[in-house]
């Protein structure tokens, strides 16, 4: 089983550290963590084809670790706003799309509405019907979930775990309960 | 050609309008367009098996509606914060995963890493390599790119194409020229 681990971890000052912590559980339970910056071929760093950029590169590295694991777990902690990394969200909608079991967790248990009321301070209105909109006018979701509904609803339907709980602030990014949970999850095969 | 019609445009005061204005874009390049909140399968509500709530129905219904599109436009204006929707980003993904065309407008044009800048304000620091990094030590990408590597990643390596442009700040969610411009590269057969 190899397991794709998507994540702002990558963003982290060590992410080198993150990805070995997260590799090591992964044996622990007789499974093969990938971490996005691993090199792709492992033996031949050229084979990627003609990268316009290195950030294309990058993308067509992540795209061939996605395409090469056989479920995910996702740090669906909120990062820089209401939701989740962007980049992680991109992916675990990919490997839904793919039928390959994706799981998340969050290191921050407070739900996707409140979130986003906050986020929105003084700037948040609900209209007559009791929706809350944004200045734009714009609604906000409002189905007592941890992040916007492609989210939960992918991890849902695919069988996954998406495990929450509150850790204190200076740890979210690091703090490994909720992955390792959603590890014991899918290797029980529950997933 | 279905194209499957991503965006925040279903958080509008009225989807409705906005799923109408696209489609008939759409009608006139010859394609037919998929809004999330039409039904599926028209014919038979029933059919979505046994939703364990609304969200899991709406989830369910959008799934069904992405794998029975040939492509997707996605409106990655960015939406309560530096990226675009989290569930459109979702989308984006679960597309490229199936291999096929992938597009995307914005109608704010500055760029990722200075809207993040931006969203940071004081909290944001330089390392001493000038590498950019927030509150919690975590690197800010700097690719000069519109969104996330893996958004503007998926876009470029299915041949789609991303239209940037600015609007006035009201028109923001609702102008089309740049979804317009996604349609006419998509219909004559580029992407």
């Amino acid at each position: 089983m190899r397991i794709y681990l998507a994540g702002p971890d990558v963003f982290l000052p060590d992410p080198g550290a993150a990805a070995a912590a997260k590799k090591a559980l992964c044996v622990a339970y007789g499974a093969i963590g990938i971490f996005p910056t691993d090199p792709w071929p492992p033996s031949d760093p050229l084979a990627l084809a003609q990268p316009r950029s290195r950030a294309m590169s990058i993308y067509a590295r992540n795209e061939a670790h996605l395409r090469d694991c056989d479920a995910l777990i996702a740090n669906l902690t909120p990062f820089r706003g209401p939701s989740a990394d962007a980049g992680t969200v991109y992916e675990l909608g990919f490997m839904r799309a793919l039928q390959r079991p994706v799981l998340g967790y969050s290191n921050v248990a407070r739900r996707f509405t409140d979130r986003t009321l906050r986020s929105l301070g003084d700037s948040a209105r609900q209209r007559p019907d009791g929706v809350w909109e944004d200045a734009d006018h714009m609604s906000l979701e409002d189905f007592d979930l941890h992040d916007n509904l492609m989210i939960d609803g992918g991890i849902a339907l695919s069988g996954g775990a998406l495990i929450v709980r509150d850790v204190s602030p200076e740890q979210r990014f690091t703090d490994l309960i909720g992955f390792e949970a959603c590890l014991a999850h899918l290797m029980s095969g529950a997933a």
